[in-house]
């Protein structure tokens, strides 16, 4: 077997022991009592990670499962939704809008920037009504956060839409109180800021979203929210659960209460400033600008001459350290580091390090 | 943690301790060159479980959405479709291809009974030109199986449609030559005969279905199939994959092979006529016609005064036998056998001896 190298990715991220045996737990009948005790108290810890006294849901899918649920669930043909657009995944977040018959509304900034709060708030003006905003919080391809959720939120709801954030690389090293702030569906996934393995998408449900639901079931059966809440009632899923990724996200849930979401957002935090200085210190510049500047993904430049494959295969074979590439397009011209979940000060020093010995070899 | 019970449910089932064992490889980068290895590996095996040269694609979902995916990929508004309805499963296939916006011709049986052959050939030249036929093989929900797979796609054929195969509860406990044969997409889940954990759903996918999408995307990006298979061609799925499933499926499809697909399917033969006679040997009855018994599912009356709830909390909780509830009108009326993946002498001797003594004691 292969050794469990250091995965410094913008997620999956490391798993801890604890939480990788959780997955050998026994295999249980998912209409019995074992799995409806395990699946509430999985949505019950959910809840504590949305901060929400409403529902919630876990999807055995990926997180782009998650926001086509959230799409789906919400739009219907000829609804119009402002997306901000400004990287690779909130531009897939507004095709899959389209795909649903959704009229897109685009708020677009350069990738490695964000729309400003007033830009977004300006575009909704514009537009007057509208069925949703759907924003991405956290745009792994690029490092950027937009800093303004509460804001555009509150923005939204002004306007009569649903608020959908897409956190799904940020929460957990992000507060992000749904209830307070109103956000009425927050997705996010299981291999991220939770560090539990991938295969798991979460959502917070808002009251309003069920209500609209009850009168107006979407077209998809697998991401059907309210069947899901239904399901739920009775600590079941509508469909058969990837049973042992739910019991690691229970034992992962269970250890970021133990340390406490505030006390992991702000280590993410400190970690994070850590990444950023540390690169500055070798030169390095960050792709996102300083306000926008991801807490959980770092995107980087490469110095001059420094070839991307060359640079992240050497970084992995010699140091057993797994950083990602650059997307779209920052392919080839940028590396991106994981600040997620497990994070810690000897992960910093460790891929520090190695993306210091590995620039020295390969440029010397 | 709870002991393992013998897990005789229509899947999830039994998993080997090789294959739990297996999701404890690695967290790796999955875009990279483990990643690439090790998903060629589960394509390739996977390939030869539905005896095909073309293309396959593994889901991360469960059974439930590889069917969706099946049905968005192929089904455009407008477009007609047989689907034979029969139980739970075949009568939500058909409102799936309803969401879709296709025109369902059912081809409708009594539960426990499938639709004869010529019923089906009757209302497809009734019909005349069709898009697709979608055919659940194994009703989970009543134990049916129908007993004319190659003559229904051949027939489906003939009209000028795609053949869609549900083969989720009984592909590995059967031989489906999807070549051979002329299966368009083959839908199958981990959990089931590969006696693998759940969470993946494994599809064949013919070249006439490739030559279909790359002329009309469907609306999903998740259930996307051609999206899966230009990524599939450089060893990687196009959204972050459910990594330990993988690595467990891998090490299932492994055993898979060991065995040898024939004497697989030949040991599925034995095993349940096995349980159908020893049930008969209690003197319970078969829910199934026995022209159309399926050799996965056994769903079998209780006698009379017999409470379902107590029965099988009574066989679980004393026994350490799982079993199934009954689905729908059967609810309560009914309990499930499964018979699949790694089921042997034992596992049936035990079942029988369990159900037996639970019967005995609460008709004393």
């Amino acid at each position: 077997m292969d050794k469990q190298k250091l995965i410094m990715l913008p997620g999956p991220t490391n798993v801890s022991e604890r939480v990788m045996q959780a997955m050998l737990k026994p295999v249980i009948n998912h209409r019995g009592d074992s799995f409806r005790e395990l699946y509430k108290e999985v949505l019950e810890k959910t809840r504590q990670l949305f901060q929400t006294q409403g529902d919630v849901v876990v999807l055995s899918s990926s997180g782009t499962g998650g926001v086509e649920a959230a799409v789906w669930n919400l739009i219907r043909p000829g609804d119009t939704a402002v997306v901000p657009v400004f990287g690779e995944f909130s531009k897939r977040l507004a095709e899959t809008v389209e795909m649903a018959g959704g009229e897109v509304v685009q708020v677009a900034s350069e990738f490695g920037t964000a729309p400003t709060l007033e830009q977004l708030k300006a575009a909704m003006d514009k537009v007057g009504s509208f069925k949703a905003m759907f924003l991405v919080h956290n745009e792994t391809s690029t490092g950027v956060a937009v800093p303004y959720l509460e804001e555009a939120t509150k923005a939204a709801r002004e306007h009569g839409a649903f608020a959908v954030i897409d956190a799904i690389s940020s929460l957990g090293g992000y507060a992000i109180p749904v209830d307070r702030w109103g956000v009425d569906v927050c997705i996010t996934g299981s291999q991220k800021c939770i560090a539990a393995p991938p295969g798991l998408a979460l959502l917070s449900v808002s009251s309003r979203v069920s209500e609209l639901l009850k009168g107006s079931p979407p077209k998809t059966r697998y991401f059907e929210i309210l069947r899901y809440l239904e399901y739920g009632m009775k600590g079941e899923t509508p469909f058969t659960p990837a049973l042992p990724l739910y019991y690691a996200l229970d034992e992962a849930l269970e250890e970021l209460i133990e340390e406490g979401l505030e006390k992991r957002v702000q280590r993410h935090d400190r970690m994070s400033t850590l990444i950023y200085d540390g690169l500055a210190g070798l030169g390095l510049g960050a792709v996102a600008e300083k306000s926008v500047r991801s807490k959980t993904v770092i995107a980087s430049y490469y110095p001059k001459g420094i070839d991307d494959a060359k640079f992240r295969r050497s970084l992995s074979q010699e140091k057993g350290v797994v950083v990602a590439g650059g997307f779209g397009p920052f392919a080839g011209r940028v590396f991106r580091v994981g600040c997620m979940g497990q994070i810690n000060e000897g992960y910093v020093k460790t891929t520090l390090g190695a993306v210091r010995d590995t620039l020295a070899a390969l440029s010397s």
